[in-house]
């Protein structure tokens, strides 16, 4: 077990190579032939996002065996990229004007320059990701179609209050969880490890998206105003999260129809309701408690490898990632 | 030299064995997971392109003296996806009502499915092209990257009178031209052949692209209302073609100024007063010469490679592509 500080100091450094790899790469780009789009899309590349794929990358490579970290460097940016495309197109449908405290690609360059920098950003992940071997690339593309499959499942179950828990996995592991797997399994396979602790890194990566998103999921519905993205916008939009489907499972009768009405007709002066509505149905604590048992989860998958400094510093994420709070 | 009836036979089984293989492809995905995401991109795909780019993979690679052309199909087919990726993203951009006569995606099903199968045709085309060596997918990711800033530079210049030819070349080198190229040298590299057969099926596709592309915007100047898009788009959105640029270059005067009012406050009652200045500078025998250049060019490409059925179908494509009105 390692003491918070140094984990948290050892955290800060994988995510400043990464940082330091990234700008470099952003760099090169800004150079030549693409520097139309690089400056179009450095910003965004480089607002401070928290490399969570990509340090899982490196850590999961390390923690499988792997030797020279910069084998795997090229599979952690091109899971940055994508992530990062993901977001530029996410947020042109879903009408975000901010992300982390700044305007929006789109917002602030209009649609078309979003939808090209999305693209972009695409093309370099997967140039990146392309240099390695044929299963990497295998994953990668399932990942990435898994992403356009849990966003289209997404939209089918807006606002539809007969989502059931099975549906909102298979979003969840499609749009995010799917993509931190497949982060962890890929270094494994950079670092010529066997096939379990491929899957072992498979399934932490997995656990840990899970959660991440339903941490991301309450956040939404308790977190701070400030933090970069308004409160309440997955509600505000229809999107059925695990806490909310809880509630409207748990909850009969006139409190099951006041919550209904809510969410058919939420505006911000009805938070208080819905709060209580959550509270009431014990939702928040089951969110709370599905978090801890993924993330005991992940501990379990990765608990077969070979003790390891970076193995004790993915539990650190896995733990930091619970207690986050943007 | 093969005659006329038979070269058409030829490339329409050309054609023929790309729809079945893309179809099948189609079908395949149609049943796992990825069913949500193909049934949405589907139709796009399937609706009858003119299958240029596979279709020159495919004469390329037997061009190359490459021997079972199913080592070259996932190449073809990544060009064919890739392609209508960015078909399907620029009509949401260029708020696109139709194509080829139906209703684009974005138009039958809102933009953010629009956006969602570009991105999953674009995972297509790059998992199939990333099966193939480094070299490919590194041609393969800059061909996507000019494309992204071909776009990118457009934009630059919608209603800019001042676009020099150079220009031109930049913008339609990058989103349409290069991509003619890639699957041509790809396709040879493929075949195993060496860099100066690489190199000149390089130059053929790139020529025979700036040939299409030049060809395009003539008939967007001169073509029928019927063709599935409405003629004057390009004028209508403001975009410099060579015709125009060149006629903005030769005009002088009370002409030049007649001009450049038409392009500023155009509307479809000043077609025959565009057409009579385009004429009066020579504009369009002028573009006409430089689509002739370039299919010579592209010809004089592939005229050192081993005479073959698949070379001569390769000028057939080069000749057909200036004589197409679609």
């Amino acid at each position: 077990m390692v003491s918070m500080r140094s984990a948290n100091e050892r955290l800060a450094n994988r995510r400043n190579v990464v940082d330091e790899a990234l700008e470099a790469f952003v760099q090169e780009r800004m150079t030549g032939s693409e520097a139309p789009a690089m400056s179009l899309a450095r910003d965004v590349l480089l607002a401070g996002g928290k490399r969570y794929r990509p340090v899982l990358a490196l850590l999961a490579f390390e923690a499988a065996g792997g030797g020279d970290p910069n084998e795997v460097m090229d599979l952690a940016l091109s899971a940055e990229l994508i992530h990062t495309a993901t977001l530029v197109h996410d947020d042109i449908y879903d009408q975000s004007k901010t992300r982390r405290g700044k305007p929006t690609l789109h917002a602030s360059h209009g649609i078309a320059h979003g939808i090209i920098a999305g693209d972009y950003l695409f093309v370099l992940g997967f140039e990146l990701g392309g240099r390695y071997e044929a299963r990497i690339v295998e994953r990668m593309a399932r990942t990435c179609a898994g992403i356009a499959t849990g966003e289209l499942l997404q939209f089918e179950h807006i606002d539809d209050l007969a989502t059931t828990p099975e549906d909102y996995y298979a979003i969840i592991d499609g749009k995010t969880a799917g993509a931190f797997a497949t982060a962890c399994s890929c270094a494994a396979i950079v670092a010529n490890a066997p096939d379990s602790t491929v899957e072992a890194l498979d399934g932490f990566g997995m656990e840990v998206g899970r959660a991440f998103q339903l941490v991301d999921d309450m956040l939404d519905l308790t977190g701070e105003a400030s933090m970069g993205k308004p409160r309440g916008t997955d509600v505000h939009e229809g999107k059925m999260t695990l806490p909310i489907i809880h509630a409207l499972t748990m909850l009969h009768g006139v409190e099951r129809e006041q919550l209904a009405d809510v969410l058919r007709n939420f505006s911000d002066d009805r938070w208080e309701e819905l709060t209580y509505l959550l509270e009431e149905a014990g939702s928040f604590d089951y969110a709370l408690q599905l978090i801890e048992n993924h993330l005991d989860r992940a501990l379990a998958e990765i608990d077969s490898l070979p003790p390891s400094a970076a193995r004790d510093l993915m539990s650190e994420v896995a733990r930091l990632s619970q207690s986050r709070r943007t």
